[in-house]
């Protein structure tokens, strides 16, 4: 079982994700700043999980902070707060869980709580959210699994996975461990996910793990693989859907989902509500995070491309909702038209 | 001026691929066995180039002989000829290459020429082989520019430049070149093109070398790159075109041909008429390599995936005829319906 963030009294555990899969080490990160640094490093990655740990970090810095007057420890937390929420523009997971755990505070400020209760209110809710997302993952599964059928072969982009979440399930990786809990026969293919290969190196392991067959491929085999009639369904996670239920993913999703229509082949997002952003209209309003072009120019310390090269290292797109099939959520299984079937799922 | 493969009389020149971009080394090839290993262990690559490599292969083999009699050198070449031919199954200019050169042979035995006299016909034959395919580039150059928009910025998939081919202009970026040459100008975007990062580590080299710019992205950026107007066209070569002009080539180029598709990019294929197979109907036809696996889970020494997972990695994939705006051979631009229009070019 895969739970790649923990509590202890120590501080927030973390998986470093970087090292997999040759190497499984947990890092101990006492301080809220250790957090921000994991999210933005990608010790930790994938929205959900980005949200959790966000939680813990907030919790973090609450119990780091010294003094005694609420007010002071709101001004704190709003510092904390600025400080992970500039980690990562794309996954709205991160200032999801930020936004919760501020009206946590200010429902317990309210009530007249002191700073030393609120410390232990911030971290139960933390905790509430690591718990919720698992349980949401769960429903994910349920109600993804029923959409796979049998002896089908599922095609995934990144790694929306257990270490890409709370743990346990997964978005994506959780609609076929559901399928394969309602007793269905699946294999799986893995897009590598380049640059930084999630696919390959998280992906992969984690249903070895689980003993799903997968098979690796480069990200631009996958079209080839469709056209030989070797994938049934493709599943994805986000990292932030927009009301009108247009995907942001890791980069590479959108091809994926433009080949996956030209075969008439299901195109499934997985993601807990708190991916869904309601405040942004359409995919156009989603932040596309640039990131350090060293992903693209080196493995390690292996250099692939000349000095100096000029490199665009964009790390995600936006999938348009008229290519998405359904987007599965722990309130069931949205269809077009979007912008109904998401608001529903909000107010039910 | 970029030239991969040379004849000399130590042997054949190969400029070593498999180094570049942060080293140039030159292998001197003194045997047919020493050529067949450099296609088949990719220090040459490219449609083109294994095709002149191949004809210098004969030719090696020829002088390698040490009999008397015409009729063991024919039996001695129809052995160099299947050890060359058994390196590589897709390309098809390595069997154009391996089959005229035995056609060579025939004419001079007809003509009562000593061994000694047919090694030097077969000398002189792969050489000319080789001078026609850069003239055959220089044609494509000058047809295939003519169709690039002037400030247009070009996206290209693996390297169809002057390394895969006998040298100087290259089948696609000859055509980008040639658009250069025609006073226009061009950017490119080169995908890096996994596993074997032809684009980063070939193309973006090549580009560098010539001064015109160049943008390296991953494979799967190319469809979020056109989703934001950034790219006019998209140029790439073949390494073997069917009678009804389905397109073999590096694998991901279907994936970029149906994105181009998608947002009304026209999307070119340039290469030699010694590339297009009449014998091939359709693109169904048309053996696709698979390599080894260890392409895709490691680079270099550098294990990115988990110990033992299964692997696909197909080298190429087919293009299906009506994805492609036009052909561009040495004999002008062939467009839809090309069963006519490459027939056409065969009889001019």
């Amino acid at each position: 079982m895969i739970i790649p963030v923990k509590w202890s009294d120590e501080g927030v555990l973390m998986l470093d994700q970087r090292l997999l899969p040759t190497e499984e080490k947990w890092l101990v990160l006492k301080t809220y700043n250790d957090v921000a640094d994991g999210i933005r490093d990608m010790v930790v990655r994938g929205a959900p999980a980005i949200g959790v740990s966000a939680a813990y970090g907030m919790a973090l810095g609450a119990r780091q902070f010294v003094g005694m007057d609420v007010a002071d420890l709101e001004d704190e937390l709003d510092f904390v707060g600025d400080a992970l929420a500039t980690t990562r523009p794309t996954a709205v997971n991160l200032f999801w869980a930020i936004d919760r755990m501020k009206r946590t505070f200010q429902t317990a400020k309210s009530e007249g709580k002191s700073v030393s209760e609120i410390k232990g209110i911030l971290l139960e809710d933390a905790k509430a959210i690591h718990d919720e997302d698992i349980e949401a993952q769960r429903l994910i599964a349920d109600f993804g699994g029923a959409l796979i059928d049998d002896n089908a072969t599922v095609l995934t982009h990144c790694n929306a996975g257990a270490l890409a979440t709370g743990g346990v399930w997964g978005t994506a990786l959780g609609v076929i461990r559901g399928a394969v809990n309602q007793g269905k026969t699946i294999a799986v293919i893995a897009d590598e996910t380049r640059p930084y290969l999630q696919g390959a190196r998280l992906t992969a392991w984690e249903l070895d793990q689980d003993n799903i067959p997968v098979t690796l491929i480069t990200d631009n085999m996958s079209g080839h693989m469709m056209k030989k009639g070797k994938v049934q369904a493709v599943v994805v996670g986000s990292d932030r859907i927009a009301a009108n239920g247009d995907v942001a993913n890791k980069i590479g999703t959108y091809m994926v989902a433009v080949l996956a229509k030209r075969h008439g082949i299901p195109f499934y997002v997985a993601a807990p509500l708190s991916t869904v952003d309601m405040n942004c209209p359409t995919g156009d309003d989603i932040p596309i995070e640039e990131r350090d072009i060293r992903e693209v120019t080196h493995v390690k310390d292996i250099q692939l491309a000349p000095e100096g090269i000029s490199v665009s290292n964009y790390a995600f797109d936006v999938t348009p909702n008229d290519l998405v099939t359904a987007i599965i959520t722990e309130k069931g299984v949205a269809r077009a038209p979007y912008t109904e079937s998401l608001r529903k799922q909000f107010e039910d």
